[in-house]
């Protein structure tokens, strides 16, 4: 079978880097004990900590589905909420899934113009009720950068921290992305985590260039207890574990990590360097990681869909455009060669008819 | 980092076999639609429908414990019951996974003595009770090969399923070692599934070969009605999708599946030829899949740990040897030589002392 | 102990009507067998089927929260979804009661500027998404009267309960006021149920009467399978079952449903006209069934407290009165008096100052 | 309607006390605030705080399904488990109540030989796995007295209490009975519960005399926190809860709990008194409490139920008479007669035949 022309609807369209490949295919050469007691996930866990500067613990599970949900159930009880944006993926596209691992959490979510969290939509959200016919706020969680591709200043993460603190919060991050905030920001995974006040991190493998796996990265480890009872009962345990655990060793170690979500982040800025000013093109959020969102007037997404191209529409009503470690430079150029002349020919009769 | 001398603990100790790894190197060549909308995917699912000879529908999940107890869920509320064999693995090893994926479907235990469901305890544990204080009884669930090694017959399978539906419940397989059970039998995935009357089939890909991952197979389509949503929100939908099926790909169309059932099945008989015989050793169950059980005396089992040999005792105080694709006969050989060993220095003092 | 003078914040605050009381009172002339299997029971489920003109199946259950979270539960997989208005209680005073039994199915909720949901709301909410990370929808419940105290028309439940039929979805009611709503209405049960279109109704006891206590009831009995099994999993199967249904004899057979009902309406009435015109006074919804909801300048709602009145002011900001079965009158016009009164006050500075 | 004959199937068959009655006229005099913000409920919690001579906190639950599985559910995690006695009322009449409201929780149940648990008991269940793939122990359940009569002695609490602390296990009593066994022993509610070693207890007021109602009494206060959120969500918070509460005032200030429950001892002693001896009849178990369990030969069993005597038989075979606080001696004295006539006619053939 042959592979279609690289597109940009997702970055889980990327295949598996080959820092992450060439450490499954070293695992693979023997036997190992199962369910995570082998070296290789031990490493990859050593590779954690040293990558957080912090003696966390660290769990390794299939998908971002199930290691926001695991961690939010673990920090929550079934009657407690969850405070989140609109446009989190958890109350967005899990398909209830948080609601499930919890048995019945409620997401308390943000009003719909704001596309981050702050502090004063939190202290709103907490403090809206505190009878016990709704849900008792007990975790907030943010997605850095967002799925509308914003990054959270460090100055932003700490802010929402010390509110979670004052009202007696825990404070989650969905870092499906998280390789790519730190490389928007400069920053250390240190900085943007456990030492702005994130108390529990999962930190996504899929989106920066593994097959499949999450990591769950657990700050203050009294928070961690029994999680590994969790994870089996929940069908996150894997029995080959080292498949799951060995390609982030091959991501750490190699500073693919930060490679790859570097690579992201440029080839946005690539495209949204060459479609700027476009007409009628507008980017409906900043371009701070590896995705881009545009506006664009009717028949312009017909046109780029005629010509092959594939991307979502379903945030903003524009289109999703995003990047992984294996953006093809020269590809990003024909779809901003393609957005430019698109754009041209819907604004061509347009000038005509104005002229 | 090297990997140890290979033991025969569990089957979950192999790594992937070349047929599973070079499908999914290449589907790795490039850039593919995410959650399962691919063509590798498409074609893993084709493949199981020739292997099976029948329209069924097919989802690949990441693993046992999710398969067995998410397709448990979709047979189940949460006021119903699963009869089960006392060694079963959802009983004895999901860490209540069965009961968290349905919410509290409880499980209802045949006697230990038995080590198969049979029509007859099926018979009692469904009629024991009829009350709403108890759990309706709606899916039985039977191992093929069981957890201890044994193998279903045909006829076996058939007889059950007859009871089932008399009894107006559904049957549902754990193959987490299916292939290794058609090898021993000698019969086609087909008749040993639908065609006995099971109606769904969670068919073990990572003891026969894979990374990771299971295929559950409705044979019903109407029981496999919105299971897709069931399987996204448990968190058990991959979104590089392709790295999950493609491996089934290499298993099925190169006959890997059952080449590699068979192998473990022939070192399994061969151990197992090899020690008969030895002082003191007695096999607790036939040897008819993948695994010997062994009872052996006082000093046996711990001279075979002191030469280095891993094994599991949880199952009938005995010692369990499980042999996966990879197993290398030269050393099944070692083993062999070094329990007849051990059981020879066992029973050397008793022969002086009888002497 | 004394109880304190009337307060209309709640009709949860009234105690138990004389029919319902004489009823549990013979009920508790012997002994009788438990769960359900007793004669009041069946002679209770008989005047509902008698009262709805149809041989619907009726359950008994504690409270509303239950009955409706029960029935929610019935009708969804923990992966579907519910449509409901944006006050609808089951969203917004359950505490996540629905998340809980149904185990993740999520609310979805119409834009909180409608207070009633239309056929227009329904097809857009069912239609905004139809892809697998989103939960499916597939019960639209609709509150009657709502928790504003509005009433939706026949033809307004009728047309709700088409396009559910058009799009798959099925149809239930929170009638935890649902005498209230027939009182209004002057329609009979049948009417506003099951010849409306309804599937599924809780209808309310407790506000209308009883101790506590509410009935489901399914009109497809279908829908009811196992239902028994479900309530008494959930806690929800009174082993004194007698006293639970024995009540709605009295409230049945002897129509203090309806007159209850009438009375609470009626009251709402008589405060409304009594109020009507007062200086800064507003209805923030048209006084339908029970209840008044009131917007009062600064100071007012204050001096309604200092006067010793309770009312809640969670629903638009305004103030919340409520009329039950045993409402006084005369303590209803000593209200109406207080608020003119204290509406009066807060007006004449404003008059002194414009004068 | 008329009550039929006097039955001792169930203590759950008998009407409401006169003193629980008398309470609930009162309280029904009036208007009450909701949801247990009322002078009853406050005062009935203080009465529990004064019988069990400590400051704990009380929660007022439907019934004893949801109060014991609340409990369990504020003490385990899904992946947690609860050890039982084999005859545990929530292992075999709740149809997996506590699977349910715990999302999973399983209980690891005692051989069935014996009736009670034991320290040595819970020491081998608890021990029996300490790996991820088997729910870990956190919860020992009792009940006291049993479900076939048996009464812990103080001792014996207290040194299945004493591994509890040793083993970090939390101890959980349900107390259907409570007062039977406080009756039976002669000993305090201090005495029996948190002095004893007791965490939480369940105390059963339906079968002591009310309509409907158990106390959720938390010894550690800590332990209950949130409790009030987990009893709304679970659809067992009552909206008029002074009618669940002030039943209690009645049943602790007049000394009724103490009083029924020792008539209802004092009936099963008399039964077993007066049928001692009878040919051919047999305690399956020593008569602690207010239940006698017979064993009988064939035909005794079918010749009572043909005198038009109701009880269970599905407990050890035998045949259950339960005593309730409104048990009438005369019919007591009629059961009685017709055991030992019952008894006699089936002897009769064959001491005829032996002659």
């Amino acid at each position: 079978m042959t592979h279609p022309a690289q597109q940009f609807a997702s970055d889980n369209y990327a295949g598996i880097c080959p820092e992450a490949w060439a450490e499954m295919e070293r695992a693979n050469g023997g036997s190992a004990v199962a369910y995570g007691d082998d070296a290789w996930t031990e490493r990859a866990a050593d590779a954690f900590r040293r990558l957080f500067e912090k003696d966390c613990e660290v769990f390794f599970v299939f998908n971002g589905t199930a290691a926001n949900s695991l961690a939010l159930a673990a920090l929550c009880q079934s009657f407690h909420s969850v405070i989140c944006a609109s446009s989190a993926h958890v109350e967005t596209d899990e398909c209830g899934a948080p609601e499930f691992f919890s048995n019945g959490s409620k997401l308390l979510v943000a009003p719909s113009a704001s596309p981050k969290l702050t502090p004063a939509i939190i202290r709103t959200l907490a403090g809206s009720r505190s009878d016990i016919h709704f849900p008792k706020p007990r975790v907030v969680t943010i997605t850095q950068p967002t799925e509308t591709g914003l990054v959270y200043s460090l100055d932003e993460v700490r802010a929402i921290a010390a509110v979670c603190r004052e009202l007696g919060l825990k404070l989650h991050m969905d870092g499906a992305r998280f390789a790519h905030a730190c490389a928007a920001l400069g920053c250390s995974p240190a900085e943007l985590s456990w030492q702005a006040g994130v108390d529990v991190l999962c930190f996504g493998g899929t989106k920066n260039g593994m097959a499949a796996g999450e990591a769950v990265i657990f700050f203050d480890r009294a928070l961690a207890e029994d999680f590994d009872y969790r994870c089996k009962q929940a069908g996150q345990l894997a029995s080959k574990m080292r498949f799951l655990s060995a390609p982030w060793i091959g991501m750490l170690e190699s500073g693919a990590w930060l490679r790859n979500a570097r690579h992201g982040n440029a080839c946005a800025a690539r495209l949204a360097a060459a479609i700027a000013g476009a007409p009628g093109i507008a980017f409906l959020f900043p371009v701070e990681a590896n995705s881009v969102f545009l506006s664009a007037p009717d028949g312009v997404l017909d046109e780029l869909r005629r010509r092959g191209w594939r991307f979502y529409t379903f945030i903003g009503g524009g289109a999703r455009f995003m990047f992984a470690w294996d953006a093809d430079p020269a590809r990003v150029d024909e779809l901003a060669a393609d957005i430019r002349a698109a754009a041209a020919a819907a604004a061509e009769p347009l000038r005509s008819s104005v002229a």
